[in-house]
């Protein structure tokens, strides 16, 4: 069969490699789509950093690894008795852990020190013809939720996961800085939670436009909006309930810490590249709250589903697809495209069938 | 009637001033006890930081100020009808604030953009023989508290906020790092709250007694013992649920962060000096929440007296009381001491009668 494996910085390979066998609890799955995200690019481009180059403390494996932990797919072998049956339309929520540390005994493995990802920590990946994955890491598509579509649920788990943790509400005024793909899915997921006033800050001109596109109630240019002025002035002079910093800047840190209300919460959602400065006053004189959060865990993905399946016409996750490549195009039209045009795109899906 | 009175930088008076007049609403109390803090020691040494140069926006007035913002003392006036009469013993909330902005409106009066402190920002103070007070910023000391322990009712309402903020359970372990008066009242607050592990990080020796009199069950040197390490073997590895920044040092975030168990809280009740340089991924690769914490409100201060009257014997607040001085000694044996004999010196005491 065929798949995309990693093998160091600048070298992925599309090749032929045994299809794997069943395990003991594990369903096969012929993947469908497969998301391409910063992650995947930041392992080509800089790798490996993920992607382990020593046996994996829980996969055992090293690269190369297949790649793809962003997926849907269709059920192709199950061991009876099974919830699954072939041709069943599913998504794979590809967390590894270890179930044994601290933060698996507490219900937290998401924060698990020997965690991994199907896709990208060795176990097969979504880029691939058949992946076996475990049976209780694979969820349902509801019928109204198209394969491509299905695809998304992994990144809208990672900001359903941060918007659970703000615990935003209806009436809250919610403010998002970065307008990439998680800040994009961020909205989608204050959408579904019914939040009224959302406030998007990004600079590029088409990120702005699919904020808009994907319910964003106002979207401002923090190039030339003041966005603290601004936020404030459409909250009476309080601030934002809520802010989400998807950027992961300097700047984006103290607009976050400036924009948010008294007692309001700061929810960080980025992974940081470096150390920055930063005055822990800007907290203290608001007694505000920075809470950093993730990736996600099961409900989150229960949630996810089941609000693509009730807020269906109101979440537009479908917009996020801006391209579908072929298996073949990944590195050129696909994981490159996420840097040479950019703002162009929110996700690129490789379509594995297609 | 004395007042000390400060003009600026080492420049504080003790002069003899008209003695106020009861205002509408207001009623006359005779200082007993006052402490002094890290605030009026800036203040000394390189103020005006606080005390205002021009009118404030709520008292209006502007230096000199009379000081002394932590106080006990008895009812002296009041005008008819009155919960007080003449001879209560009673402690004073020094919160000045505008009542009228978001902050204020929202009940978060504490960070007030135009909050101060009755001693600090006009409105007179407790370093003196008499000050008319708002009567309800005015509260009984309970019986069985005399008036020294009075004076502490403030330190102590600043730490009770950050506990609450905390939300400390008696099962949690909870890291205290840095065991100056606002640390060791955190101790105390915490020991109030049946917190059954609490673990005081701090370098002074003296101030490492201080911990354990208080009730530290353990006490580590951040010079000499690895915090960290010994915070997660003392919790099978998982760190601390709780952790107290009272130092406000890039090393005393960067344990705190490390220390604190997954999805543990960070609560920082320090005043920054200045920007430092920080990781998010260190609060992210935890999901752990960072909260500042400003101050105290009306319902700590009740919360303190409660448990001053409840918890008798089992707080210690009066050994945090390390020297009493004469109000002619104030900056020799006072201010200065805070500097001079500062690992000695929890809360040196104003003995206004005395
Ligand atoms: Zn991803
Ligand atoms: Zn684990
Ligand atoms: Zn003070
Ligand atoms: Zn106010």
């Amino acid at each position: 069969m065929r798949a995309a494996r990693y093998y160091g910085k600048e070298d992925i390979r599309i090749e032929e490699i045994p299809e794997p066998k069943l395990g003991p609890g594990q369903i096969k799955i012929a993947p469908a789509f497969v998301g391409i995200c910063g992650t995947d690019l930041h392992e080509y481009l800089g790798g490996p950093n993920f992607c382990p180059t020593k046996p994996h403390p829980v996969t055992k494996e090293q690269i190369p690894v297949t790649l793809g932990h962003e997926f849907s797919g269709t059920v192709k072998e199950v061991k009876e008795p099974s919830p699954f049956k072939i041709g069943d339309k599913v998504v794979v929520q590809p967390s590894i852990f270890c179930s044994e540390c601290t933060a698996c005994r507490g219900g937290a493995e998401n924060v698990c020190h020997k965690s991994g990802f199907i896709g990208l920590s060795g176990g097969g990946g979504g880029l691939s013809d058949s992946v076996c994955v475990p049976a209780d890491a694979v969820l349902k598509l509801p019928d109204n939720v198209p394969l491509d579509v299905g695809a998304l649920v992994e990144p809208l788990s990672v900001a359903w996961h941060a918007v659970s943790a703000s615990k935003a509400k209806s009436e809250h005024t919610a403010l998002v800085l970065g307008g990439g793909p998680i800040g994009l899915a961020v909205v989608q997921c204050l959408v579904a939670k019914g939040v009224k006033k959302i406030i998007v800050s990004e600079i590029a001109k088409r990120r702005q436009e699919f904020a808009k596109e994907f319910g964003a109630h106002r979207v401002l240019n923090p190039r030339t909006d003041d966005v603290v002025k601004i936020v404030k002035a459409a909250t009476g002079g309080a601030g934002a309930d809520i802010v989400f910093d998807c950027a992961g800047l300097k700047a984006s840190l103290d607009v976050a810490c400036t924009a948010v209300k008294v007692r309001g919460s700061v929810v960080n959602v980025a992974i940081w590249e470096k150390e920055i400065m930063f005055q822990p006053n800007m907290l203290v004189f608001s007694e505000a709250t920075y809470t950093a959060v993730l990736g996600y865990q099961r409900p989150d993905w229960v949630a996810v589903l089941d609000s693509l399946k009730r807020a269906s016409g109101i979440m537009k996750p479908a917009n996020m697809i801006t391209r579908k490549i072929k298996l073949e195009d990944l590195v050129e039209k696909g994981i490159l495209a996420l840097t040479t045009d950019k703002d162009n795109q929110v996700k690129i899906l490789v379509d594995i069938q297609g």
